[in-house]
């Protein structure tokens, strides 16, 4: 039976989160599919100049074989209280080998509950947002924890998915998806000085964005700035 | 006025082409957009189960900033062949400031007649058709020609993308769009060894892309293959 890697598509998503990582895993053979799965089909926004639409419905899609959740910023909020999107979420990780998340995809994963005790991490800006669901903020690429694996911000997706590849397809899967995609990074600045960081300047923007995305959700709100 | 940063959307295209670089130019501040333009605002296919759609059309938009083309294979080929795309990718780049590729956009630029005489790359499985459009093939992760800016595969975009927020904004907004999205990368099993790829069982694929592709455009096929 064909191993299908389920992506978690909704509004406001950052589309890197789930692109990224999709064309990783879209690389793996016949025996795993790669796609993306919504409440409908209707093209939605994503948190830049790019509407989205995915390839089939919760309802359509039962056990698969790994979820895969991005994140955002508003959105991604929204979506952690959005209890149909979440039940989802639950059922398919409890018989998936692998839940996933990209970025503050976590936060979804956590709302789901699937990240009680567990090692996590997510974008830099919300890190500390994950003890909030009883989860231990980690800083890392990504996290592997048992069935559970978070990678952090929006491009450590693709480091995440080729980890996945090698998890389910061994190492030259893995090495040939990183050829495929041309994979061999050279930012040009180099890699990013994390020292320089000005953690503080940014708590503020993160403060706002739960603030007015969590405006009718009271009780989330609550948890995640109490 | 606002500078509008162009992703030329078409149908099966590789959508991490587009979506890398789009993540990395949306952080620039409000002087800029980003935006994506296609025939008409259709949800189309990409080449993997992501369904995607432009914000606006070739018809509406005149004198962009910048324009950037993603790549693909077989819609990328048929983009090539696509009349009304070509006219709008020459009128927008006489004007732009930047015209760039990503992957096998290159090959649409070339199809443009935008190549002629450039430094130019592209995808390693398609390298050398870049001569084919009178470019010189450069074995580089993205290389500057004047206003035309080409990408090595998929991936690279993004690391041409830091480039032009640098090119266009300075450093300091280079660095804040590679900290938006925590581009810090850990490749799990390092760069590619380029000296381990066999070029020479890849390119049979390349020639079947090609001749099923262009079946129906003998001419752009003989330039191609010949």
């Amino acid at each position: 039976m064909t191993k299908t890697i389920a992506y978690v598509l909704y509004p406001g998503l950052t589309a890197l989160d789930l692109v990224g990582p999709l064309t990783v895993t879209a690389t793996l053979g016949p025996e795993f599919q790669s796609v993306t799965v919504a409440h409908d089909l209707s093209t939605v926004d994503s948190d830049t100049a790019l509407r989205v639409a995915a390839t089939t419905t919760f309802g359509e899609l039962t056990n698969p074989y790994a979820v895969v959740v991005p994140g955002g910023t508003s959105g991604t909020l929204a979506a952690c209280a959005d209890e149909t999107l979440l039940d989802w979420i639950r059922t398919a990780s409890a018989g998936a080998e692998v839940t996933a998340s990209v970025c503050t995809g976590s936060l979804i994963l956590g709302a789901a509950g699937l990240l009680e005790g567990r090692r996590a991490t997510t974008h830099w800006g919300f890190r500390e947002l994950l003890a909030r669901f009883g989860a231990t903020p980690v800083v890392e690429r990504w996290v592997e924890d048992g069935s559970i694996v978070t990678a952090a911000g929006v491009s450590a997706g693709i480091d995440m998915a080729l980890h996945l590849v090698h998890r389910f397809a061994g190492e030259d899967a893995a090495r040939l998806a990183q050829l495929v995609i041309e994979y061999d990074p050279e930012p040009p600045f180099g890699g990013i000085d994390w020292s320089s960081v000005d953690y503080a300047a940014f708590a503020p923007l993160t403060q706002a964005v739960l603030a007015e995305s969590l405006a009718d959700h009271p009780e989330l709100l609550a948890r995640l700035t109490r």
